[in-house]
């Protein structure tokens, strides 16, 4: 794709400076500008960049003044860094808007598929599903029967969705993600007998999962990811598991079985959490802490594994990087109190 | 899938009250009953749910009596909560009874496959590839080289199994799971040189394999796991590896090169187990603990990073918790001691 | 595949001792030896083995000398170890020597391709996407847009790589592994709005990545792994994350958003970095470990979560695992301060 300064200002409702027929068809960073790039500068920290960046069009402020000469052509708006963000929004658009149904895909004839969506090559969609409008559905996804999948929702390449499962409208979902696979639940009791896990994974509009991510079916009943709810790459979710709105998980974390999670929750890299707590809405927990008790105060912080507040953690982890030292005087109030 | 109050009574032994003819296509639990489902009341404390539950059957013991009026067709059963798991079998088989092959997936001519099979769309099945009876391969499976697959096993959408390797009988193995990937060895003093990973992963019969999990292949000889082992998601194991029987691994366990884990171990989430240790039958492991040292003691229970025995770790960890407590105390002797 | 004594006494210029028309179909460990296969004997630990092992050809040091019958067939060579390791390349890359354009894979016409490829059934390669010479895609593989894989690189099962990413020459990416899924970035302050994820990632030459990792894509510019870096399986790896020359990260790290680390560092399994930080060259990292602060001085190694020196951390852990002694001794002191 590309794209002349006079378009990109036209977007953008800015004022053109300089080579007006230049064609940009990449962005980048200003320090890391190359010809062909479009930038821009907001930040003061950073105006030195434009006396040598390579990039062809920069955006800048209407008040930006150069001091020396500029190589690039300007384009000048109201507010730099929101009309970037408008740009990367656009870009970002234009880019993923892939539309059709690849004769390659597979359509099992009793599912039904909205307007306008795109189906990648091997992609699946099996008995009696239903595809909203405006779906992208990218190669080699798995869509089981009765999967619903709601308006306007990304599935990457190769996402797995298994029978049963409800995905809501303005999700996006990365890469290698499972939804749907079976709950970890044995009978011990009974030589290790499978327990049947019936029930299924809902997720509600307006989630994005990231890559290599396992979201479990429930036993009975469902799985439940609540509206605005975003989790980073490589996280478990057991069955039964609730998360309410709005909470974020990044990296590696893991949740076990029928654990609820309030709203607007902050987990950093590496959580773990047990089954069967109920976690406060507003809790944060930092990285690789492990929660074994249900977190009842909302907007608590906890860190440690097992995990305490936070600042309790922190003051007694300065005194475990001391605990040499520690030892040491204890030692030598011994020697003092024996030789007394 | 619809069925009767009449067939379920028949399928479960047990006598109908109320309209026979009423249908159910779902399961639920009783405090969640929809019109449509099915659910069951055996503990004393959901009686209070019979009452105003929208469930359309529930089945309850022969000597359940209502106080009153119940809205609920019920099937009378000697065990409600056996029926139900019984019930709860029954739909697990009859809803994935998958059967035939798909005229989109690929099976190799050199290939050879048992009796009622099913091969989902977009499945290949590798050169000399050896597939059982009754066993279930989802769409986008890829079953390398020379792979056995054992009678009535399920591998979902998406599973890698890559060349040599063996499946056992009665198997589960998730979507996205890897069997079969390279062990991570390079050789350092020659430039990283990869070291050629020649070897295989043996899985035995009865073994459940969550989502995304990755199993490596040995170096040399086979990464193996014996008969009833159970794991959940993103679980990795490393080549040469052996797991015996019965053990359980939950979701985010890493278990380093060439170490052996003895039978009916439990571990939770999050372990860690260094390589080349010997991990004796029965032990326990609590969540997020590393291992760094074999287990010889059988039935050993083990926490912390590195771990050590669970009791000696929590009063350690109670102490942890005080240590502000603790350093103030000895800062109060201290100033005691300097100052008689 | 099978090989006589005398085709593999030519390969590696070795003499033969005993029945020189012998087929071996594969390799084993000599202690694991079976009929069909070939093992090798080089340190004296192992002679023992020699005298009853069923391999049917064992590879020798020229001065070895029986004291007992021997039963294989065997081949003497200069240095047995060195040989067996020429032996296990050969065999590998024998067995992974594929070639061929499935006519059920898929490459859009605007791609191209170089000479002498493998592309499995059911792999996709996207619009303006170019492929090298002798590159290796496997079954269901999925290659976007744009995207670069340079010469000799093999992507194993099931490997998705997102648009615009770049692979270098000589790689090695396992199955289920996700190359340029979207950083995770949101504008809390504007509802957690999606923040466009419009970089890529460049992986350089000679790099391996295990199964099912995810490298996230930068938000603007590059997310970039230097030549002869080497992934364990289950990797995360988020935007904007430089990792310098030759350095190894073992299974289940977690590397956060905007981190650089330096050339050849070692990192054990479950390691987390937070986001934003520097690591130096050399830098080792134990198991489980978590960094917070960057490190500056190459070399350093770090154990503890949050990391400190290791040798400080394993004092300390040391008197952490004698605590409930250390608060009674303070107890001890206590009572007879009080009493004095």
């Amino acid at each position: 794709m590309k794209f002349s300064a006079q378009q990109i200002a036209a977007a953008l409702k800015g004022s053109i400076e300089g080579n007006e027929n230049v064609d940009v068809n990449s962005i980048s960073k200003i320090e890391e500008g190359k010809p062909g790039s479009i930038s821009f500068l907001a930040n003061p920290k950073y105006t030195q960049y434009i006396y040598n960046t390579n990039a062809s069009i920069v955006i800048v402020n209407n008040d930006f003044k150069a001091t020396e000469p500029v190589k690039p052509t300007l384009i000048r708006v109201e507010n730099a860094e929101n009309a970037f963000g408008q740009l990367l929004a656009m870009y970002s658009q234009v880019k993923l808007d892939k539309k059709g149904i690849s004769p390659q895909g597979f359509i099992n004839e009793t599912a039904t598929v909205g307007e306008n969506i795109y189906l990648g090559e091997f992609a699946v969609v099996a008995e009696n599903a239903k595809i909203g409008n405006n779906v992208k559905i990218y190669p080699q996804v798995y869509i089981g029967e009765n999967v619903t999948i709601g308006d306007n929702t990304t599935l990457f390449a190769g996402v797995k969705i298994y029978s049963d499962c409800l995905i809501g409208k303005d999700c996006i979902i990365h890469s290698g993600t499972v939804i749907g696979s079976d709950g970890f639940r044995f009978a011990l009791q009974d030589g290790g007998k499978k327990i049947p896990q019936i029930g299924n994974v809902i997720i509600e509009d307006n989630v994005e999962i990231g890559s290599n991510c396992s979201i479990d079916r429930a036993t009975i009943g469902s799985t439940i990811l609540r509206s605005g709810v975003k989790f980073d790459n490589l996280v478990h979710i057991a069955h039964n598991v609730e998360i309410k709105e709005n909470s974020y998980l990044a990296a590696g974390n893991v949740v076990a079985g029928s654990t609820t999670i309030g709203k607007n929750c902050m987990f950093s890299g590496q959580v773990g959490i047990i089954g069967h707590l109920e976690i406060a809405d507003n809790t944060m927990i930092a990285a690789q802490s492990g929660v074994s008790k249900s977190i009842k105060q909302p907007g608590t912080a906890v860190m440690g594994s097992p995990s305490m507040e936070i600042t309790k953690y922190r003051k007694n982890y300065i005194h475990f990087k001391n605990l040499t030292d520690i030892v040491d005087k204890l030692k030598g109030v011994e020697k003092k109190v024996s030789e007394s």
